[in-house]
């Protein structure tokens, strides 16, 4: 077999590993975990979607593998919660040694074109990362908000946080902004989310 | 909310059940069995990784997208081993309803494209269909083979059963049914897949 499949086949069984990392997320109908595959499986259907509500033109194909892709660092350093802040204070070194350690395994054109793609994401800048940024906000908000809002009482976390967080769906979709936004007030109604 | 945006909320909440149909295939690692929601991003990832290797030029979103929908209809039909004759025998039935339901939960012009977009896969006709099906039957063997032919042994498959199925990899990829054949032939030369 040629280097460069072999190469190609290794990554794919890597990334395999992604369907072990667990996130903060209950899948609906009170459910176990959710892992980053899964997560990220949804994200891409639902940038698809929803794509009439991006705020610019997107190239969609550059979306979904986007969101297909933009968890597999975690296979080395973890899921980092959103809000939990000593963890977010070392996510960047960690993320970094595992992006070079895991692309590696590709071809040489084919890890710079992901590692592009995943820094990309990273960097919030493009029409393609601001949106895919929406759909990684979008998707926990909806099971979270099937689960009335069990993930939120776990962590104690308020509306004031979740909104410092899902105001940058805005940059992707002003649209998809409002509808996350009716989401957070009628969980704060219902006393899901405290202030 | 408008209708519209509901429909296209309540149909991405729905899709979270795929995350509960269990394959038979079992993770890396002698892992769990997979579920529908990861063996589709993985095969999504993958389409995207071997497409120079397609026999045809593809359109690679639409292969991908394909790929993640693929198994929606298994949510209510339940997953179907490839190798499982009385189960074969009432799949298409069981798959046509579930269709109907859950493509219906979309507006009009989406619930028409995603089931025009299951149908192509379903018939095997498209260069896309063809190369997307390579990866639903590279997926699984690129685990199975990594756990020393686990899924096989349990079900008592032969090479002759699993080149059956694997031969209509060549359609879609002659060079990626390459490496399935030496996967297979290494496989048996180990006593993992008797003849």
């Amino acid at each position: 077999m040629e280097e460069r499949i072999r190469k190609q086949l290794a990554f794919s069984l890597e990334i395999d590993k992604e369907k072990n990392i667990f996130r903060q997320t209950h899948l609906s109908g009170h459910g176990r975990n959710e892992n980053d595959a899964e997560h990220a499986w949804h994200m891409a259907i639902m940038a698809y979607l929803f794509r009439e509500y991006a705020n610019e033109e997107v190239d969609i194909a550059k979306v979904m593998l986007m969101c297909l892709i933009h968890d597999i660092v975690e296979i080395d350093a973890g899921d980092t919660y959103a809000y939990d802040e000593e963890g977010l204070k070392t996510q960047k070194e960690r993320e970094d040694r595992a992006k070079e350690r895991i692309f590696s395994l590709l071809p040489e054109d084919q890890k710079t074109e992901l590692i592009g793609l995943f820094d990309e994401f990273e960097a919030y800048q493009s029409a393609e990362s601001k949106y895919a940024h929406a759909m990684d906000n979008l998707q926990p908000i909806l099971l979270n908000n099937s689960n009335e809002g069990g993930d939120w009482r776990e962590h104690g976390v308020t509306s004031h946080t979740v909104y410092g967080r899902q105001r940058k769906t805005k940059l992707g979709s002003e649209k998809l902004f409002e509808v996350v936004d009716q989401i957070i007030q009628e969980n704060v109604r219902k006393g899901n989310l405290p202030e």
